[in-house]
């Protein structure tokens, strides 16, 4: 097929192009394309918010390392986080399959054991979905259903300017967790009577085959009381995602790479694999952290409370993502989007 | 992977298993696994309707034949059919994409015309969504959500004995345009010089190519004041959807070949085929018609009004399903689920 490629555009672009040419337009349609969940009126007080993802076999995971049970928890968790990061809470979801087959009716059922496993940690319900064979892999498809009192929804573009920028846990890790599982595969692929060393990496591998959603992060955001102006969750990696916030907010972005929350094991680990730990942080994905902003008072809030975030920065008026390096170096920010095609 | 296969239990016994070890906690989610769309509660005289479809590459579609923007329409149009046969109306879509680096950009974009055409005819917004990359071709994940007022929900499960069973516009005829699409294809591949010659062939090719759904009979429903019994959409083909409502009411069906709506030009090719026009209305599936029941009363209300329906049998009380033929046999009804494994 001719033409300008997927490449030349890039996911951001091919998003841009979708969103210009699709306006909403029924009452019902609060927020349409363009941030972490759709927003679908209920009634006076709340809204609906809906998420959908999709997740490939040889695109997004590896089922000769990543357990099928873990991979069911995971479907669900990641696209659970889109809903929280609108600071509202899922109550459904229901999942699409498309099976080849290779699989046996025990390693859907090892699936499904961790999507139950989800379930239950967030409280929600699988209420439908789709079956279908498909001819060279797995595929999943979640869509989440969640529900956001208005006066608590949170979007990207809201930011305001001196927000304190803040980080749900620490970043890079499930990134380091994929390098690990990756190298353990080609050493394994040479010498099948090697056994992986993976006990060192237990918390990194844990990250990348089975990362939580932030329910928890949203569950003290209510019982202090405090709705953040802006929210996503770090999907594609925090730099991206803070650019998102930035151009959707209007507004410029300094963080500060000392403030990075990146813990010991990740940099160790980041060495030994000669990655630079702050590269991982900012480009590395998959961290499903909360990020978001708020005002000096809320954040003052925050720190009284016992709550799991870090301060990185703040949103500036001139438009401009920046890193402030160790050395005091600007650094500019730069999205990454897809990198598979 | 060891065990069971798939093929073994087949589609609808894999939804019972998952079915089973999925119970619905949450009070706001009123109908789970096994219906066409899952029900949420949403007020005190409505409700929200989701459903959720995946088309893959090499199983449900062939873009050698399909032109993309048609594909674009039917994967919407195929979805909405899931809410109006729940007896709602659809407001919004998702759509997640899995694109492989064989499509260009004017690809991509003809898709979403086809899109943006379905959602006008059906006035729905398309809110959000996911695009990824794939390895193998084009993965088409849709949502819809849509909205019905509590009292006129109409499920699987709740046929009434007698009550007179009806399905909207004919049956067969996108079988039968597959097939001839198939031939055409066989014939092009040993011949590249040959045209395919389709132009005889166009409502069946075009009912199999951009199938509507019957948002019109859900209308229809609304002016005259009818509320079915149950509903189920024709997706699988007649014989497999009239065994869900069989199996789900506790009730048994006789419908009557000679009843049958087979437009003429669909027996024609069937003859040209070698296909019998029965079997390919009972089994060929993707019609997207509207299969429903209604008492005595209603279904004379609806014969008063004009509305393109077509009375086939009827619901009885002793569980089995069967086919009256032409000569006055009797046939039971098997279901087909997934051929693709």
């Amino acid at each position: 097929m001719k033409g300008k490629s997927l490449e030349d555009i890039g996911e951001f672009g091919l998003i841009e192009i979708i969103k210009k040419k699709f306006n909403i337009k029924n009452n019902s349609s609060i927020v349409g394309i363009g941030d972490d969940s759709a927003v679908i009126f209920k009634s006076k007080d709340d809204h609906f918010i809906i998420s959908s993802d999709m997740l490939i076999e040889g695109i997004h995971f590896d089922l000769t390392y990543h357990p099928i049970k873990h991979l069911g928890y995971k479907s669900v968790s990641t696209n659970l986080s889109d809903i929280y990061s609108m600071n509202g809470f899922a109550d459904q979801i229901t999942i699409n399959l498309g099976l080849s087959n290779r699989f046996s009716l025990d390693a859907i059922q090892e699936f499904y054991k961790g999507v139950k496993i989800a379930c239950k940690e967030y409280n929600v319900d699988l209420v439908g979905g789709d079956t279908t064979s498909s001819q060279t892999g797995l595929i999943i498809s979640v869509s989440a259903i969640g529900n956001v009192l208005k006066k608590k929804l949170t979007l990207r573009k809201t930011a305001k300017k001196n927000d304190i920028i803040c980080v749900s846990g620490d970043l890079g890790r499930s990134y380091i967790g994929l390098q690990i599982l990756e190298r353990e595969k080609s050493v394994f692929i040479l010498n099948p009577e090697m056994q992986p060393e993976l006990s060192n990496y237990k918390d990194l591998i844990e990250k990348q085959l089975k990362p939580k959603a932030r329910k928890d992060i949203i569950e003290k955001f209510n019982e202090i009381n405090i709705v953040p102006n802006s929210m996503i969750d770090v999907s594609d990696g925090l730099a991206s995602d803070l650019i998102h916030l930035s151009v959707q907010s209007k507004l410029g972005i300094k963080i500060y790479e000392e403030k990075l929350p990146i813990l010991k094991s990740t940099i160790l680990s980041a060495n030994e694999l000669n990655l630079n730990p702050t590269t991982c942080a900012l480009n590395g994905g998959e961290d499903y952290e909360l990020l978001f902003s708020v005002n000096e008072n809320d954040y003052n809030t925050l720190r009284e409370n016992d709550i799991d975030i870090t301060s990185i920065g703040y949103f500036t008026s001139n438009e401009k993502c920046v890193l402030v390096s160790k050395d005091g170096e600007l650094i500019n920010l730069k999205a990454q989007g897809w990198k598979h095609f």
